[in-house]
């Protein structure tokens, strides 16, 4: 766990987060700044700065959730596909400094255009999404 | 290996491609539609249609070569940073169906957005890049 981290924050329970699965290695969350409709961040449970640092078994383990979760979203939220992305660095658009996945979904015709500028979605929305992913 | 797929035919060497790095289990080979420079991509060698059909084993194989060749664009181009991305349908703009994670080296205030439309880049150029990551 590193100080002042907000992600080793949600892992501990510190700061609240809206869960919707989780595996010995790692957790995934909704993201609050939404790009599109279900869009969730997996983390290692274990701080590594960015994707780079992170270990083997992290890695593995934050990727395995995330493929679960593509096909979560697909079936669940009948997206037409989805997107795995990580950041690392700040010249990739990386903001907050533990390592993560984003798994954003993806609709026919969707306007998504990367990098999306964060901005917060509606909580109550963001939850009934999270309760069909659970 | 699928017929008429332009990934198995680069893993089984009938499509030429300029390959960099390999393992037992992935082949990591120059994007010559370069959104940035050193732009790779990473594929199992085992097809599978987009990461949800890929079996644990082709995905982590995958992922940790990508991991290491993160390392090396940052390392050898001077990359301030890179993404990993990967695109499952072609709602998430996929467009070779044999599952590949993109490896961007991004460079500071580089203009990358995405989508990016891909061009082709200068081969010479591409190869150039690609002696610096072997």
């Amino acid at each position: 766990m590193s100080e002042n981290c907000i992600f080793c924050g949600i892992v501990a329970g510190d700061i609240p987060s809206t869960r919707v699965a989780e595996t010995d290695g790692a957790i995934a969350f909704m993201d609050i700044n939404p790009a599109t409709t279900g869009h969730l961040l997996v983390i290692p449970r274990t701080h590594s700065t960015d994707l780079r640092e992170a270990s083997a078994d992290d890695l593995t383990a934050a990727t395995l959730l995330a493929q679960s979760l593509v096909g979560r979203v697909i079936e669940r939220l009948d997206a037409d596909g989805a997107n795995l992305l990580s950041c690392i660095g700040a010249a990739a658009w990386q903001s907050v400094f533990h390592t993560h996945l984003h798994v954003i979904p993806r609709y026919q015709d969707d306007p998504l255009q990367l990098p999306w500028h964060p901005t917060p979605g509606d909580l109550e929305q963001i939850n009934a999404t999270a309760a069909k992913l659970m």
